[in-house]
């Protein structure tokens, strides 16, 4: 037995709950099966349950979607058809239901910590061009954005927040102290990284990394971790700025 | 034969290429194999093909990371195994090669369409702490970030990447329009959407939607559309804003 899988028994833990609600259940766990996350399925740490969207559509075909009111492009998903699946779920205490769309307000790492010291998700995944507003209103899903580009589901995107909360659960990455000192969880993107060889095709390792010094290291790695910030992310750096004079 | 499989016959098309670096190849194409993109790999429209990083590792154990200068916490990905894999992809014009890390730049719908117009996409997926700063640079490879938040390894983000690609190449998604009108590729988040039934558990579509008037539509959706960026997202609105005055 495994030191994690024991630590699960020993704790006789409720796994970590990931909910999904699909037309594509086939897609899950898919990624999330292999890997980090693949063994912290494997040891109990965190539960995929995929409920298919399908078998809740209407009439012979079980259509799932239906024209837009007021024209345009594409396919709806109908309210009935996802108030029907929602209510197949049970309601959790300490789950956040969420409908993950380019319409929400952006995902950060914040969330996924609040998500990953949670009980778990339900996760609801659109297609087409997306989810009747009403059935959204009415559970008061949270509508989160993984960023600003258009995918063709959910799918994808329910990989990106599971993927990001399972390797925070305890127990699934070895070295506590990795997530702390990563990008985001300071407010700046991290400081790069270097590993033998020392030399590689006439490029260095800094010298600094090589000194022992631990003070001197972990001064270069603040201001390197400042200037990527500075140049990449102006939007954070300011924020930065701004939090350092308080 | 489907319209779209005898389009990209008679155009004689060269598939849209993705190309993975990565140390679990069997995820490819994983959930890409499925729907829109699964039918899109089906019909040569886009070709997936996977590099896996492992033959590259030094030793018997086919090693490709170490420690890190400087100490800290996790491995780091060595410059020589992927400078070994790199040189192994053929390097063809009008291809980017990136490397999707969360210390990237924001990864934007506009640079989606770049790619999507594009010969295709390499892509290099990170574990462990990351990949070692010097073959990044040697390469001069694109540094792109999926979002503010932090994933077990690039693997995920390269679904998001190719998911977005893959449904804006010709013949992929029925409508044109769809991508038109959708959130960010006018600067605003999108409208709201309703479809059957017009009254459901008491709540009703929007009278206008009904009414037929397309410019009464229209101007109701616009304004709907500023107002949801307002609300969730004032980094665009302010965006907007100011495009608007010029």
């Amino acid at each position: 037995m495994t030191g994690v899988k024991k630590w699960a028994l020993d704790m006789a833990c409720v796994p970590w709950q990931a909910t999904i609600l699909t037309l594509f259940p086939t897609m899950f766990p898919g990624p999330l099966g292999q890997s980090l996350a693949g063994r912290a399925l494997k040891n109990g740490i965190w539960s995929c349950q995929v409920e298919d969207l399908r078998p809740y559509g209407l009439g012979s075909h079980r259509a799932v979607d239906d024209a837009p009111f007021g024209g345009g492009a594409g396919m709806v998903m109908r309210p009935d058809v996802v108030d029907a699946a929602l209510k197949a779920i049970p309601v959790k205490k300490g789950v956040s239901r969420i409908y993950l769309t380019p319409r929400g307000r952006p995902l950060l790492q914040q969330d996924i910590q609040h998500y990953a010291h949670s009980a778990g998700v339900v996760l609801l995944c659109g297609r087409f061009e997306g989810v009747d507003e009403r059935v959204l209103e009415a559970y008061n899903l949270e509508q989160v954005s993984i960023g600003d580009y258009v995918l063709s589901g959910g799918e994808v995107a329910a990989f990106v927040l599971l993927d990001a909360c399972i390797r925070l659960l305890p127990g699934v990455i070895g070295c506590e102290q990795s997530s702390v000192e990563e990008s985001f969880s300071k407010g700046l993107l991290e400081y790069p990284h270097y590993t033998r060889p020392a030399q590689w095709e006439g490029r260095d390792v800094p010298e600094v990394l090589l000194s022992g010094n631990h003070a001197a290291i972990a001064a270069w790695r603040q201001a390197q971790a400042e200037a990527v910030t500075k140049q990449r992310r102006p939007d954070l750096w300011s924020a930065w700025v701004e939090r350092s004079k308080k």
